[in-house]
């Protein structure tokens, strides 16, 4: 399926787009009559959203749009590319938040010092605000580029998957949780909440831009569940065999806190065939979605699984 | 124009529908095939936001939609009814984070411990971050109870209201200016972002659940700004001549912060004076509206202006 496929290539070229429009995007935003944002946040918000992270969702978002739509031209639809970017602001805004005192306290992120260091905790916590706002208005452009079918399609999708019963869902099971053993399915749910929900809701939001095929939905939504939750298995993985400097965080914090991981659950070699089985969940899905090229799906996941940050 | 209108029994009336709507969407959200929101988060998001709050910008959300589309049937009209529930989700999330230690760092609000006091300040930080999703799942229902055009035009009002350019934004410039003497220009833009984008936002989103004709929308628009500033005037007043059990929140906290306000700016007499001129400019605003029955909304502006707490 992947065969032939130059992921690295085909990333290069995605990457180059998503970088300019979230960078054109997060910026004081023209509002009609009305006002600008202040420096002193979208400085912050910049700071959190640019020149760094692996732009994961992004990607997501712009492989099952092209999937769906049977070429690569996701960076030129304009849904796909506002959604590409809508998702990695929700991302972007959970880390903020994630990092500050009160949740992890973490001073290290992609190599820099957290938003919260560099900012302030105020200013982190309305520059994570004012990043899932931004979220919604990049959904919702005032002219006429996105039919507003599409629009508030895609609007549902990033709510829920941000919510209560998505990624902020997650986080506080998360936080209830840590010094308490979880089972395998409680465990699973967590996940699937606070990562899994937003890497799904980013695959089926691309779709979203060129499909509404029942099958195809549900075949995607299938494989962004997998890939959701491989993510979170091979991050508890590398969370103990990664050091700091590769993973651009700092490592060892899920087992200094007494977090409940995959590795604790089922042991290193447990939970790496059960990452490799998620990948394999993942493609068969995307067999069964009946589209003809999903080559740049199947290589995402890949990725996923074989990090090593 | 306000003859003969009866503002406590029209509010008893939508007050009403608007807390059992609130009480019964601040849930659990049903998402397909997903999840439930965990218990302890929707414990936080329930306490933020029930039992509480004058409802004002709900309030404006029915009271426009009335007026725009002639008679006393917002609460039966769902698009009317969610956009005033998600208004207060987003109200109610920025008063929690705005509570915070790291903000204002406030242990009273409507007479009860803050949510950050009750919940911890990792539960208050997730229950506002999972407000702000909730208002945008509100807003776009997965049925056809609203249109797919209004639900895109509500979610892009309510994004901008919310955002950089609206409260997240004049909160991040209260933040940049508490102990600097701002002028009038630069007070009136703070507050028409922090506290007026959302009260204009609500207006028009009742607005626009009934129409999309660009004079009455401006019109609305005019009285919503006028109302948004009076609101914050007469908010300043009451911080020096109100006490504590009146305002249900800590009364004094601008001055003992040394807060730019109008009060400082323009002195107490001053400040009673530019709100009574609001309140003209907002009657002027419904007057050329054309709108035949502007009551609830002109009651409502008399009330900001008049309020004790």
């Amino acid at each position: 399926m992947t065969a032939g496929f130059d992921l690295p290539r085909w990333m290069e070229t995605q990457l180059a787009v998503v970088e300019d429009a979230l960078s054109a995007w997060v910026v004081s935003p023209a509002v009609p009559g009305g006002h600008v944002a202040p420096e002193n946040l979208v400085s912050a918000m910049r700071y959190a959203v640019l020149d760094g992270g692996k732009r994961l969702r992004p990607l997501l978002v712009l492989a099952a749009y092209e999937a769906v739509h049977g070429d690569e031209t996701a960076s030129g639809c304009v849904g796909a590319l506002r959604s590409a970017c809508a998702v990695e602001l929700i991302h972007a805004y959970s880390l903020v938040h994630d990092d500050m005192p009160c949740m992890d306290n973490d001073v290290l992120r992609r190599g820099k010092p957290t938003v919260h260091v560099q900012f302030g905790e105020a200013g982190a916590l309305l520059a994570g605000d004012a990043l899932q706002a931004l979220a919604f208005e990049l959904l919702t452009p005032l002219d006429d580029s996105v039919p507003s079918a599409v629009q508030a399609r895609l609007c549902s999708l990033l709510a829920r998957a941000a919510g209560s019963a998505g990624m902020a869902g997650g986080q506080a099971i998360d936080l209830a949780s840590v010094g308490i053993r979880l089972d395998e399915a409680q465990l699973r749910t967590m996940h699937q909440l606070k990562t899994g929900a937003l890497l799904k809701g980013s695959v089926l939001m691309g779709a979203h831009c060129a499909t509404s095929d029942a099958a195809v939905l549900a075949a995607l939504a299938a494989y962004g569940e997998a890939i959701g939750l491989a993510f979170q298995v091979v991050d508890d993985i590398l969370d103990v065999t990664a050091d700091s400097a590769t993973l651009g965080k700092t490592a060892g914090k899920d087992a200094d806190n007494d977090k409940p991981t995959y590795v604790s659950l089922m042991g290193l070699a447990g939970s790496q065939q059960y990452a490799k089985d998620l990948l394999a969940r993942a493609l068969q899905a995307l067999n069964q979605s009946g589209l003809p090229d999903t080559a740049a799906l199947a290589a995402l996941a890949s990725m996923v699984v074989n990090r090593s940050h």
